[in-house]
């Protein structure tokens, strides 16, 4: 809904999760007879299919290949962050242990310290195969300047699901001082799907899907550890970012015939974020 | 009201006893003139009448026999939960003490040991016959799965009010690995008034009470005791909850010349909630 | 502006101080040259003028003789409560003292055993000829069952304006039990100008202007001590209320030619909210 | 968005900062691309630039020479007030020195004193002087009423930008007992760009611009250190405001070819709120 914020000019209301909670209906169902499983679709070869329709965020704080290899078994994907601890470093647990020990005062100067030793590019194709050794797939992240050359070695690793992520995914950059990841090129080079975000509008969305990926990334700002809302004033609350999305997603299957699910990325706290958050990226009411 | 909460997808804005107020009319009244008895029908026999239009809730916490006794000599009704530390035990009382001891650390464990001594079914006729030697009437409650077995002690024992209570209830649900509760043939088996909740919505209430229900308990999440909101994104505010219903038992009795009461359970935390409740309540204006 | 707050049942958002505000508008004008000038009609005589339009509440806590004075002194009117302590003690500051020194466990106690002390009629002609000693107008009010007998022992003692207040006022009331009073008759046998409050609708207002009163009280529920809206869930929010009654005004000067003020009463907590007030008030934009 | 507020009266729905938030586009940009250059336009010589559009209120705790200076190097401009302790004292230094040792209880009283100093119209042409050796452009503010003495002496003294601010400015002001300033005539008068405020208003913010002026400030009573709210019950939210004010802008522009520029005034208290105000302030959605 459109509202004025002021002369000749509107806004839309958006809605987050608190905002809405879901309505019983008329039929119930027993919960041991719902299907939830998902599927990541693959151009080149066969889904990966997940007994749980839920992924680990690629954040450093929150996915190592142990928590990959633990979710994975429960039957989710966890992504690991391939500008994180891990790749940096041969051994990340000491480099965990002494962010653990360090005082308030000086924690931030250590950890500037510690992202500026480089990435490791052979320890990529080492996380990966750890995290294979599981018999699970591995999913690993990074930024799109980084997207041609760790994918390729990704993908040398025999990943499963490789996921170009950015604070704002646009197919259109503009740039006269450097070359932008030529995103549908990047897709049609790539063997295994490719995952690609954030984002929260319906064009953006469409445009990315057009590109060949398989899954789009929805959110900017909602969650906790996130600062956009804060300091550059920019998001979208989750709910609404989601079923624009999966309009999105929904128009793109009618028009291709191709199924590109969307993942709702952030903004949950309570259990009853993620129940409703399957509940609106469904796209039915 | 309608609003777009995204692309082509709709919510209803709901409302709870916070957000309304009552507004006094062009006529006063003295209050000593107001008629406020209410009644529960009952299809085989003559209705169970009270003084006051409130029941106490079946919960384990709020009811016992004692309770009973003192709300039905006020006027009102209390449900008396089977399945219960009442039912469990010999001696509640006992029970309960242990409860109040325990400490912090201890008490969930000790809960969880409680509830796991299995109902015994000769206490549910003894608890009745207790409740009814106050000289009122008694009602207990069960859950759909147990309805049919209890129900039966029950009537063999005189109850007076019989409810069949879940989180959701309906009278379509979908299984295939157990019998769901016919809750038309179970209304037409037993010779007292079925109560059975909770629901929140119009086409619902319309289906329970063509099932030849004597009342149905309104409110899904508004309690205060209640997690569905949080663990389960589940709930409607329950002004909103109670005006629909109301609207299904008014249809109802337009069609059928029969009055089912609905009853507005849970999210009452004020005295003046109560009146908000009893107007809203009542489907005028 | 009506929304449904369920199916087939419509409520109306209302508003408060908080939630209006005060826009600057094409001109300004130097505030040595706006007049503020109020004027309580009087049908039997002169208007009662008063240099700022405010009045302060009849309550028992806040007017007494010498703050009706002081308030008097300064422009304004302060009405005094007939059944308070002023009337019901020859000396009622000795009874504020031992207020004051009881502890919080007996005070409640305390106050109850001091109102039960009856009404000393001979006071009530007593206080107003000591408000009327400062050289200003005296203002008392009394609950619509004692209207008759106060009234008539007031205007004997001189008073300049008589108050009828209740929670909830209406024209008509029913009972069987006892007469209420008959505002119309009471009106016309006072010789000076009676206010009757609290109103908060359009229609009552009207219909009590058509009393003959010399001004209605505006507001139900909205003070800082009222318990109105938790106890009895009754109130709309001051604004509103205001702007409603303001139309009535009006409404009831076109067609009759008199003007019979509204007084906003109850819900300002702010030196903003008595502009807010002010501008709601002249029900001009 | 008009709402009633009340039989037969509507109200404005309005907006702060925190009630919206920046959506992501279609197409992003290399920051390092984007030109965020500002002009105050100067009707009698050329325009004075600013790398970054920002300006510092014009506020007595804010701005002194010293921090002019800084702000200046950084692209901005302060705006030096001119009735503050910088103008009534030789060393300001000393006067704050005092006000920083004064304990709670006496610090009003001190301050109290401290402007009741004369302001020394020596100090005004030495504070300009001061900030111009900075080779920086010089800004300094007056109130309307020594807006003709104050603007002689700081032309003279070579400043670079006038300020005339009040809480609320309009061009038409109502007084008998004094004479109001001539907006018009004070302009022409001007050999530097004069800029005036505040405003917050569509019809007041044109009558303003065709008065000759070179910025428009907009805001009544968003600040944190602002008591119009409170104490007068004034204000609109500040990205209302702007808007409206935004509107008022490019209508003077299609009509008249010049382009007065706004300067949203207050309001901001995070990182993301300049953000915000930098795209409503555009007009363009």
């Amino acid at each position: 809904m459109a509202m004025f914020i002021g002369r000749n000019r509107k806004a839309r209301v958006t809605y987050g999760f608190d905002e809405i909670a879901l309505v019983p209906g008329n039929v119930t169902i027993n919960p041991n007879e719902v299907d939830i499983t998902f599927e990541i679709p693959n151009s080149g070869g066969s889904p990966v299919g997940l007994a749980i329709p839920i992924l680990a965020s690629a954040m450093d704080g929150v996915v190592d290949v142990q928590f990959a290899g633990e979710m994975g078994k429960l039957g989710g994907l966890a992504v690991l962050n391939l500008e994180g601890i891990q790749t940096r470093y041969e051994d990340p647990e000491e480099v965990l242990l002494k962010v653990l020990d360090a005082d308030k005062e000086h924690v931030t100067a250590l950890l500037q310290k510690i992202y500026q030793e480089p990435v490791q590019e052979d320890l990529i194709a080492a996380r990966i195969e750890e995290i294979k050794g599981f018999g699970i797939p591995a999913a690993v992240s990074s930024i799109p300047q980084k997207a041609e050359r760790y994918g390729h070695i990704a993908q040398e690793a025999g990943v499963d699901v490789f996921v170009v992520q950015s604070t704002v995914s646009t197919v259109r950059h503009i740039s006269t001082e450097y070359r932008s990841l030529d995103l549908k090129q990047f897709c049609r080079g790539m063997r295994c799907p490719v995952i690609v975000g954030n984002t929260v509008g319906y064009e953006v969305t469409l445009e990315i899907m057009e590109c060949g990926v398989a899954g789009v990334l929805v959110g900017v700002g909602p969650g906790a550890a996130c600062t956009s809302r804060g300091v550059l004033g920019l998001g979208v609350p989750q709910v609404t970012a989601t079923v624009d999305c999966a309009a999105a997603r929904d128009y793109h299957f009618k028009k291709s015939g191709k199924y590109v699910p969307i993942i709702t990325d952030g903004g949950m706290s309570k259990g009853g974020d993620v129940c409703k958050a399957l509940v609106v990226w469904t796209g039915r009411s």
